[in-house]
């Protein structure tokens, strides 16, 4: 039987080899819900930057760059981390460059992985099917705040390990926890979050319509993976 | 009003700033439980070494040292790891050296803090009671296993957490996490303890009665905190 481990912070990835395994980017508030989102609604590619810098220089009249620093979109950029601006059919088919505070960071440091998938609520069941037919073992990279964990993704990542747990043996203590988490919270989920430290930041900047759809299971049927340097859909 | 924070992990520790503040260190199978039981048991001091060779080397006539690694007694030492060690009476008024995989090592990088308690399930609510009369803010450190988090620490910190949450706020989605999976298990610790990983290994070393009494709470009114570099109760 595979296993599942959970990451619950960037800064513990030195604990976890990568090699050969699935690993699935949760940053549910809110880069891999745009990711996700954005091929949902036809985008063609998305490639992560971890640099802002790198980011805004690979501008060019073909593609359109994503920024997000502190929650917030950064000046001089196309789009910001809004899931509802990657529903735009005037980015049908494009590609997009991204850098976000936590999400491509957390992408960044699971390179050498056998396969690095984007995992959001909104495309859960998804994710499931398609880490149960790749047959490897699983770990669930919970991207965080600044390296510190947070609620969102690790209710994510218990939502996850909860719905995978009849075919995988859990690695460790932290799909555990993730699990208990998200069982004391499950019925509600909006709720629970709204309380945590980054929808007190993001309330600042009145986005309770975002959260709302990002903690929303299922919402689309696909699996954004990386090849080669480049988010596309299978 | 103050605050309380939880690092999950000493891998962690970087991301917080422990100046001036209470800091509670946790490794409740088995060291902090049996520092605890020790000092319960009339134990003078209890001199923490991160490094097994440098515990080894600190043995005196007048002195015992303790010493575990991979939740087993180092041969050469006088002490394991199991609290019911630490009840003899020809320990009282004695000094010990310790040295355990992670417990010692937690209190290593709490140095620094204003004050460094230690905390168990043994002595939470003499802690409790101590950390309002502090009036500081609080970071409880989870030792975890190795860097890994760990269930046993967060179901302790997440006790801590919900029995201080009327007089202190949640500084971060930490306290919350583990406040959420103490309060997902509380009514059977050992049961939710028993799937742990690290019970897991214990069990193999056949330690079944160690594990339940290091989950229950308030056995002993005391409060071991480090000055200079042992600890003694106040």
């Amino acid at each position: 039987m595979k296993s599942i481990d959970v990451c619950l912070s960037p800064d513990l990835m030195h604990l976890f080899d990568v090699k050969d395994k699935v690993v699935v980017v949760a940053d549910i508030l809110r880069a891999t819900s745009c990711m996700v989102t954005a091929f949902a609604h036809g985008i063609e590619s998305i490639k992560p930057y971890a640099d802002l810098e790198s980011c805004r220089a690979s501008k060019t009249a073909d593609n359109f760059i994503a920024g997000e620093r502190n929650g917030e979109k950064v000046e001089g950029f196309d789009l910001g981390n809004s899931p509802f601006e990657y529903m735009e059919p005037s980015l049908q088919g494009k590609a997009i460059n991204m850098t976000t505070t936590n999400g491509t960071q957390a992408i960044e440091k699971s390179k050498g992985a056998g396969v690095i998938a984007i995992g959001a609520f909104l495309n859960l069941s998804a994710l499931a099917e398609f880490i149960i037919k790749e047959d490897r073992d699983l770990i669930i990279v919970c991207a965080g705040w600044k390296g510190r964990v947070n609620l969102e993704d690790t209710l994510f990542a218990g939502a996850l390990a909860h719905l995978l747990k009849s075919k995988f043996n859990f690695a460790c203590d932290a799909p555990m926890l993730a699990e208990a988490v998200y069982l004391q919270s499950k019925n509600d989920l909006v709720a629970a979050v709204s309380g945590s430290s980054h929808v007190q930041r993001l309330n600042r900047l009145n986005i309770h319509k975002d959260i709302a759809f990002c903690l929303t299971p299922d919402q689309y049927n696909i699996v954004p993976v990386m090849r080669e340097a480049s988010l596309s859909v299978i």
